[in-house]
């Protein structure tokens, strides 16, 4: 019989939103009268931006007709989006990123844990703690880690605790890493980093040899002018970081699936005999052998999100949730729980009450409120006490959600 | 530095298409004035059905609103998808595929390369040759082959050749694998495989533990009805093989981007210590971890073509291309050539005249006819001294190609 790949078994039951997926749908099914609101899963909830939607309506039209018809486009997405993009979200902010960069895919999410694609077995690699679990369930699939420990961190990787005492600001590694995960504006804690602490990271990777993976999905939730957007921004990243980039948070594509990578040509690893080697054309080769790039409507919807229309709209949805998450917070805040995040950023992470254990805080508020979150711990051990709200839903159910929370605290 | 994935250095300098495309570029731009008709990359060019165009802008409308606005969907596809899949492409046909053991992707040569994922790294991996090139790169990048000989073949595969000797049919291998790839109608020699081929081939997998990985993405080209279009027609196959299938080739979807995987929860591989695993949840693990879902539209235009008019509508573009290859087919015979495949397939297989290079024949119709197709040394060493030409295009340039091809074989 085919060997399977063996690293699988070492994951743990079930990735965490499914897990909450499942409790959620036993606790309807016993109570089917309560009107559950959910604010675990970072999906957003508004329609998307008009200018997205005229734009992929008139992309279904030209699909209908021979003369406009498209059939593969190129599997690094169209020049149309990857010049808009290297325009609007590089250029513009001063950063030295060119279109033949940029690479289109369907999801962040599917970047981060292909990428892993192109290195070796034999890196050191470091993930922030809490983390996003992706960027661990893959690694431990490529057989980068050891088995996990009680606490469920796995052998092999560092993991940089963030916490409230290190002001979610994790240490530079003791060790020297090759990769390291970093996520900012933070999910699940809604951390922020300033640009000196970004430029300690560049500077321990160039230091190190090190390569960042700079995941910025929710970079335009930054509402503080000092705080960069992309890691681009300080000066040496060029030559050490990859970044991701999605249309999921700001456009609200969670559902429309588009996203992009930047590889800067002057990012290299090293061969196993000690050639230095460049990761643009590894990526591109990843990329054209086991992708086939976006749809082409959904191209044209992210093209859109860069028109002036776009923009607008886009800032209207991205102030819509901000104004959510400052309502969670102070709603918080004012029922006397210690609250992180949720002003430069989409979630809001608190300190469970009374010192309880993530999960049970998670089954307390669903049993008690009817209310979703995402326990800490979910995320890490570094994240056990500690519980995730996201600011994606309506107005009034984030209202009646702080309403809830206050009596469940109180 | 990080230490790159050092098996990419085995790859071949480029994947075939982009390097045809450089050929024709470098053509092209040096004869401005020259027509050229384009029959090598597989690629349609005729509109995407009218259901599909109304279901799309349907589903667009449904992103506008917020009372239908679709955010994440299910990462394995949507109920609706899925099962219309499983009845139609299935149990309208006798075989016993249910639902859930169909995952929607955004292609099949997504899937192809991807499923490596769940595998161990020391199966004995067999492929046809010719063959489509992905199968053979991906297992490369995954480290499942020694380096490439003189004749770009890798060590470790096994490759079954298919000539017209052997009526492009291989033999089953003499050695004992635990994977084999097979496509049908084959990609690139349009031959098929009767229900006797096939269950040679299932009893060769139940016999030897093995698991075939059977690339459908052409069925809906099978005209004779005693032809299977699924390995699942075969009995056994459920345990023993996993079927890729695309909407690429039946609804023109290569820009729209929808395929499905069926995993069968009867497939089983072995963990390094013997133990029998299930591959459908490792499947499910890596698809839900790694990928987040195809674009909403997409599965709703997806969906429409299983409806009345979708059908008909396919069936018509189907048929379209079908012509074409009989036209091209019965061209190249009248010319005095050696033509396989066309008929139940849209892709012909000829002998290159005059037993020139595959590569050779390639620029000789480059430059004296303005006609593109594919040498068939680029999908393996048996394919030397064929080429392919697909049935992709206008009827027009199909004829006009036609005559070009019998001036020049003249």
């Amino acid at each position: 019989m085919p060997r399977i790949n063996d690293h699988y078994s070492k994951l743990k039951a079930g990735y965490l939103f499914p897990e909450i997926a499942r409790r959620v749908k036993a606790f309807a099914d016993a109570h089917p009268q309560s009107k559950i609101i959910r604010l675990g899963i970072g999906d957003v909830t508004e329609p998307l931006p008009a200018a997205c939607i005229t734009a992929m309506h008139a992309a279904v039209d030209e699909m209908a007709k021979r003369e406009t018809f498209r059939g593969y486009g190129p599997e690094q997405g169209y020049d149309f989006l990857r010049e808009a993009i290297a325009r609007h979200d590089y250029r513009a902010r001063g950063v030295d990123i060119s279109a033949d960069e940029v690479f289109v895919s369907d999801g962040s999410k599917c970047d981060t844990g292909n990428i892993l694609d192109i290195f070796g077995p034999d890196n050191r690699i470091a993930v922030q703690d809490p983390v996003y679990p992706v960027y661990v369930d893959t690694n431990v699939m490529a057989g980068h880690t050891g088995p996990a420990d009680e606490q469920g961190r796995f052998g092999k990787l560092i993991y940089l605790p963030c916490t409230a005492e290190n002001n979610f600001t994790p240490e530079l590694p003791r060790e020297k890493c090759d990769i390291i995960y970093l996520c900012y504006p933070n999910n699940p804690t809604g951390a922020v980093a300033t640009r000196a602490t970004l430029t300690r990271w560049v500077d321990y990777a160039t230091a190190n040899n090190a390569i960042l993976f700079f995941d910025a999905a929710y970079e335009a939730y930054i509402t503080d002018p000092s705080i960069p957007h992309s890691i681009y921004e300080i000066p040496g990243a060029r030559d050490v970081a990859i970044e991701f980039r999605s249309f999921s948070k700001n456009a609200g594509f969670t559902g429309t699936r588009c996203a992009f990578t930047v590889v800067p040509k002057s990012v290299a690893g090293t061969s196993s005999s000690g050639e230095r080697r460049e990761i643009h054309p590894l990526w591109m080769r990843r990329h054209t052998t086991k992708f086939n790039g976006v749809s082409y409507f959904v191209q044209r919807g992210a093209e859109a999100v860069y028109s002036p229309a776009g923009q607008q709209q886009t800032r209207t949805l991205i102030d819509f949730y901000l104004t959510n998450a400052k309502l969670l917070r102070e709603g918080l805040q004012a029922a006397g729980l210690s609250v992180y995040g949720g002003v430069n950023a989409p979630y809001i992470w608190l300190k469970t009450p009374g010192g309880l254990k993530s999960w049970d805080f998670f089954d307390q508020l669903l049993d008690r409120a009817d209310l979703v979150g995402t326990p800490g711990s979910g995320f890490g051990a570094s994240g056990e006490g500690y519980f995730r709200l996201s600011a994606f839903n309506s107005r009034a159910n984030i209202e009646e959600a702080v309403q809830r929370l206050q009596k469940v605290v109180a």
